[in-house]
């Protein structure tokens, strides 16, 4: 049992105001997007710099309180719950661009900078970062679970455009990892280590980033596709033909519905391929081209491009916030539920398959929607607000699908993490090299205070 | 004290005579393509199978044996050297390509298969493995130095090619890292641990890495420029550009010189940047005339470009001997030593000058040449065998170097790696993180049996 009164003393002497425990505060520290049930930190703080949170971690390391590091809380697997108490370290404010080093195209950010805020202080400088999930997360936060979002095909996760990271550890050691060199083989690669931790080995407090040129020219196009079959494999040939495709992502018919009814769009309820080219305007034209050849062969309809750059917008933001529109299948309360799988591109069409079978035979209300470029898609579950059968079911499908990634030589989450959703599916995934993160694990936080009941079982 | 015959008897068991202690044996694996002293293994062991590689371990674990990978034993900093004694395991004959995926670009293979062999195999398929390091080094050496070569400005390096592992923990116990997938999220990123890790923490005995399609066309090039600094501007600006060249490397005038001696071939003894463009024959077309300005920009003479397949080999197949040429140098038996910084694209031209003025300083004989691209870049320098004083300047002048990428916020090592020859700068380097390396380290390999001598300082 934490000392309440005597831990809030001390993170005072460090904080100030800037440590709360308010039921408010803490109640809306303890909110998810997705279907996590609340759970409620005994301590919110605020720091502002790496002193203080090393501070911060140097007490929490004395006193074995459990510290869980917040970024902009749009995690899909509980990740940022402090499902086990004590203090929910926010980060949202130390929210600095550190330096944007336009010749070397990179910049140091503090983790509370999200990405849009990011884009948009680039955008005079002919640069731009361009990791991009759905919800304007914090760069920490992504750096955290490994996200990627729509561009990851061309450009990357975040596993490939961060370079160096400042990271406060467990006892409050503050070490730098990485160096702003494109490439390094001096010892360890401890900033892979923390990418995609989720918060368990160690508080990120900066992080220096790849930076890409705004292409001369982007083209955007939307392609009506006969069947989700069609458009798979439509995706599954431009990725063998190594076009280097910006941009490739999977809309079924339901989520088309999805958006019509959100949006108030009226996009023929079928699935789509959306797609963006980036390069020169002659290279744009010519992927536009050859991207067509490859629909027209699986059947695609109204292929038409734009670069218009408002058309371009309209479109990604459409796409961004998938994630609410699927809450439109469903009248009354709802909660959301994410698959997250990623398979070897040539299996993608029979992942996408079994996806939908499964779905019939569980009977869920769902829609498949994906960066299908990468080989990774999401069934968008909607279930009744509360209903636990219905939960149970839908966690039963999610499993089942993600057996049948991991039988493909896939992955149980692409891009969302494990958080406490795909815990009990890690040692399937992960068969003795589970025993090695926790080796890992044990050695880097002895006392487990950072962001305990995540990523491994209990 | 190992007991030599009791080792042996057991090694026996499994290995039969693909065992061996004879001084030949021990010595051929005790030499290296540095200046390091011959350093001989007790044992030299042949495994064919995980299974025996596992076996190899329990005991060597359970008997206190230091182990000591080996493949084509082409690294720079000794790394393969058994400094400890102890089992030298020589991995290449565990050289079958185990599958290849066309349609997923990807291969798996065992770690005593060759780059060269691997694209040799590879050659009907119109795929490549990219990664070429001068050395016709293994799939497992590579990976273990994270190594990288000309190609790395487009391709990247072993750390982005790199998919899955399977390896051999240090008490025998096997596990499967990573997957076939392009990207994941399901925990701690142990792929990118044991890259770059040089044996240190488990023996790799299988790999998937990730191919690329042969591009359309190809063209190469290369052109003679004004001085080194305009060389090097050139470059600076091709990357800012974000052209996507696929290789851009640098010759300073000595390296002509050592070249004309070596291939008997008659170049201008001037600075000269060698480049190649992939991509669809326009595409090629139009980075070599965007190359043509930026060169003529910076006052490139000769600039031709060739899609000629003999010439592009010739061309490489030179570069890719550099090491050997660069002993023509020096008359007499000679000792080679390589620098191996790496900074930010904006500071190369400044490191480049103060390698000029550090070379001079300490009366260095040698030549600039590099991935310049990248930020990274040798200096070749010759000494005369045994000269130790000679050796201690040498070894002044590349630790002054590594000083300098340092404060530039760069490595003091692109892709060599740590081995024996960095150890001394890596407190310089990494401050704290080191102890967290140190963690790892002791979490991962207890007994300290893994390539003892290692990346870290006694
Ligand atoms: C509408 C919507 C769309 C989405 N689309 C995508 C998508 O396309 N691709 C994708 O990858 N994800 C997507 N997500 C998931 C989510 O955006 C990502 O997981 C994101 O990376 C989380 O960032 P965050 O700032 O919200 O972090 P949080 O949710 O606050 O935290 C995430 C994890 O990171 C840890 N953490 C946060 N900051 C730090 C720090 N400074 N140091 C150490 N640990 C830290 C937390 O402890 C937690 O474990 C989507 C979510 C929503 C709601
Ligand atoms: C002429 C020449 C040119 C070169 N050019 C380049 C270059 O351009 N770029 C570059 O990066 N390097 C270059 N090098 C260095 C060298 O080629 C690389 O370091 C290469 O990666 C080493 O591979 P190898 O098979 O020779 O491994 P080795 O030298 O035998 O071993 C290297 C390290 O890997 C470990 N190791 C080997 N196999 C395994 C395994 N299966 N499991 C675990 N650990 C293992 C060893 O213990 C050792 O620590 C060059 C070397 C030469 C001689």
């Amino acid at each position: 049992m934490i000392d309440h009164g005597g831990v809030m003393q001390e993170l005072r002497v460090i904080l100030g105001e800037r440590v709360q425990d308010s039921e408010a505060l803490r109640a809306q520290h303890g909110e998810n997007e997705s279907w996590y049930p609340q759970a409620l930190p005994d301590f919110v703080a605020f720091p502002r710099t790496t002193d203080e949170v090393s501070r911060i971690m140097h007490l929490c390391h004395r006193l074995n309180v459990p510290v869980t590091a917040q970024g902009a809380r749009s995690a899909i697997e509980g990740q940022h719950l402090a499902v086990h108490g004590g203090l929910a370290l926010d980060m949202t404010n130390m929210n600095k661009i550190v330096a944007v080093h336009e010749s070397d195209l990179d910049a140091v950010v503090q983790p509370g900078v999200t990405r849009e805020q990011l884009n948009a202080e680039l955008r005079t400088s002919g640069l731009f970062f361009p990791v991009d999930p759905g919800a304007n997360a914090t760069i920490g936060g992504m750096a955290s679970t490994r996200a990627s979002g729509t561009t990851a095909v061309r450009y990357g996760t975040m596993r490939d455009v961060v370079l160096a990271l400042e990271v406060v550890r467990a006892d409050g050691r503050v070490i730098r990892t990485g160096s702003r060199a494109r490439k390094s083989s001096n010892g360890y690669d401890l900033t892979s280590l923390f990418i995609g931790a989720e918060g368990t080995l160690g508080i990120i407090t900066e992080i220096t980033v790849q930076l890409s040129g705004i292409p001369e020219a982007q083209a955007a196009a939307i392609c009506r596709m006969p069947s989700v079959e069609d458009a798979v494999n439509a995706v599954i040939m431009t990725i063998q033909l190594g076009m280097p495709i910006a941009r490739i992502e999977l809309l079924d018919e339901k989520s088309v519905h999805a958006f019509n009814l959100y949006a108030d769009t009226n996009m023929p309820e079928a699935p789509h391929l959306m797609v963006e080219f980036h390069g020169s305007e002659r290279s744009v034209k010519d992927q536009s081209e050859a991207f067509g050849l490859v629909v027209e062969e699986f059947g695609g309809m109204d292929f038409t491009w734009s670069k218009r750059s408002e058309e371009r917008n309209r479109l990604w933001t459409m796409r961004h916030n998938s994630q609410y529109a699927e809450r439109m299948l469903r009248a009354g309360p709802i909660d959301q539920y994410s698959t997250d799988i990623c398979v070897p591109i040539s299996k993608l069409s029979d992942a996408v398959a079994a996806a939908y079978e499964l779905g019939e035979k569980y009977g869920m209300t769902m829609c498949v929607i994906g960066h299908a470029g990468d080989g990774n898609f999401h069934c968008g579950i909607v279930i009744e607000a509360g209903n636990l059968e219905e939960r149970a079911r839908a966690k039963a499908f999610s499993d089942d699908l993600a057996r049948i990634a991991i039988r493909m030589d896939g992955t149980i989450s692409g891009e969302h993490g494990v958080g406490m959703g795909k815990v009990n599916l890690m040692r399937e995934q992960h068969g003795d090299a589970l025993d090695t993160m926790q080796v890992l694990k044990s050695a880097m936080d002895p006392k487990g205070i950072l962001n305990p009941g995540k990523i491994f079982p209990a």
